[in-house]
């Protein structure tokens, strides 16, 4: 199904399909959006532990009814889940009888050339849905994204999404559709891949010279580096006085689920940085931190 | 706010405001696409009678929470309801305590010079919900709509449509808004109603001719014509024979609500039938008529 972005997907899924006895598994640190369309619902929400492996498989896991995952890179910490968690998280799903919501966020920007498989592409007994978008690679304001899922629920689903408004723009399907179809897109995610990777490349090379102490997650692609700084760092104002200095940087605690939200995370993007910019920039928020209490608050 | 076309922005009105205590009057016959979209929440639907005027403003209206109304061409039967019926139904609004959902379809499709006033021009107190589109004029592939209300209501609509779909695509919205500002959908309009005005004209000129019997609402405007046939028609059948003539005619049975639904209505569009083809489809469809059980199916 064509939906008006990979948002789309994820309300159309939740309008249709959760309810008050529903429990809604999502990953937290997560994507704050999909908690936010299930709460639109009258579903209970279940916080779902994320290790340097993504998803963490805990008992809590066989308790949901739907579990929310983003498998490629997960958001925001932006790890991978090993091929062998994928396995055990579809055996889960028939042992326990839950579906998973497979958001397949930035799998396209993948640096190794060794992308682990989807879990829709090892689902053999229609256990997953899965969501996908060209938000990331060709443009967000086209707003084009898709769901694959059993073809009775998609039926079901494209009637909700007519109901809702009608379908996509059809100009901007038929562009797309061409666009993907002369091979435009496979040429764009060349180059993307190219020059991201050469851009992450710099980011690690610059924080390792001027932020030693900042424990970053390891990134095999996507458009961001999620970073840890030390217990007292309140990457709030961190990224008050960094966008001061000119460096926009993302404080990581609005990615936290529940009320005990950590603050010393943030978020690092480099997709739309020119190379050159990425190490004065990490040379200036160096400064920043410095200033705000010397490399010992990073450090400690 | 600029919404996936005008049924979006009937969406997000529902989803915000409609509960298990919402009385939702809508006009029978009516657009039922509004009633299916009442019907996912938990709302009571009271079907409202139209006449040659529109809505019928009985006391069925003032119990309404929200009364949906298609005022500038009443949705199926195109006709205009008088100012002086505008004015009542907002005074009521006030002082019944409703709010009015104005789905202003085809008001731009006005072929008199005179087009009433909007009920959300005459709106001195946030009684008028307004919803608007391009789909009708420019394209409806597009889906670009519309929908005007009070700011702090707009806000909240906003942040639903943000969580649905984050915003309509931007490369639309953008093209769209540079048609409008140098002034081209003006000059569409002016053509439309030229070539939509021949059109209906000569529509009218046929039925009189080929079918003298049957009996249409005053068009004022708008792209098809509403025709009520006598009792014994079956205009589902008529339907199914005149296509196998080449001539698309559609049912009206749908556009009622409720379990007596009326079979000798339908509808005969002429805004995308260039206006040498009217007659001989006119011509057709009578012919069509005899086969069916001679004049007297329709003229009884």
């Amino acid at each position: 199904l064509i939906t008006v972005g990979a948002q789309h997907g994820l309300y159309l899924i939740a309008q249709l399909l959760l309810d008050s006895n529903t429990i809604f598994g999502i990953e937290n640190p997560g994507y704050v959006d999909m908690r936010n369309v299930a709460r639109l619902t009258s579903a209970t929400v279940n916080p779902l532990p994320v290790s340097h492996q993504g998803l963490v498989l805990n008992d809590a896991v066989n308790e949901c009814d739907y579990v929310y995952v983003t498998p490629s890179h997960q958001f925001p910490t932006t790890v991978t889940m090993p091929i062998e968690h994928r396995v055990e998280l579809l055996a889960r799903a028939t042992e326990f009888d839950f579906v998973i919501i497979e958001d397949d966020y930035e799998s396209q920007l993948e640096f190794s050339g060794y992308p682990a498989p989807a879990l829709k592409s090892l689902d053999s007994s229609d256990r997953v849905l899965y969501v996908g978008s060209l938000s990331k690679t060709l443009a967000p304001g086209l707003r084009i994204g898709y769901l694959v899922g059993p073809a009775k629920l998609v039926k079901e689903l494209r009637a909700l999404r007519r109901l809702m408004l009608r379908h996509p723009p059809a100009n901007n399907q038929r562009a797309t559709a061409l666009f993907l179809e002369r091979g435009h897109h496979d040429s764009l995610l060349k180059n993307l891949r190219r020059a991201y990777k050469e851009r992450l490349q710099t980011l690690v090379i610059a924080l390792r010279e001027y932020l030693p102490e900042a424990v970053h997650s390891l990134a095999l692609g996507g458009s961001s580096l999620w970073i840890k700084g030390p217990e007292n760092l309140d990457a709030r104002k961190l990224r008050e006085y960094a966008l001061q200095a000119g460096v926009l940087v993302d404080s990581g605690d609005v990615y936290f689920l529940g009320s005990e939200r950590p603050l010393n995370y943030f978020r690092l993007g480099f997709s739309s940085i020119p190379n050159g910019h990425i190490r004065p920039g990490v040379a200036k928020l160096a400064r920043v931190i410095n200033d705000m209490g010397g490399s010992r608050s990073l450090g400690q």
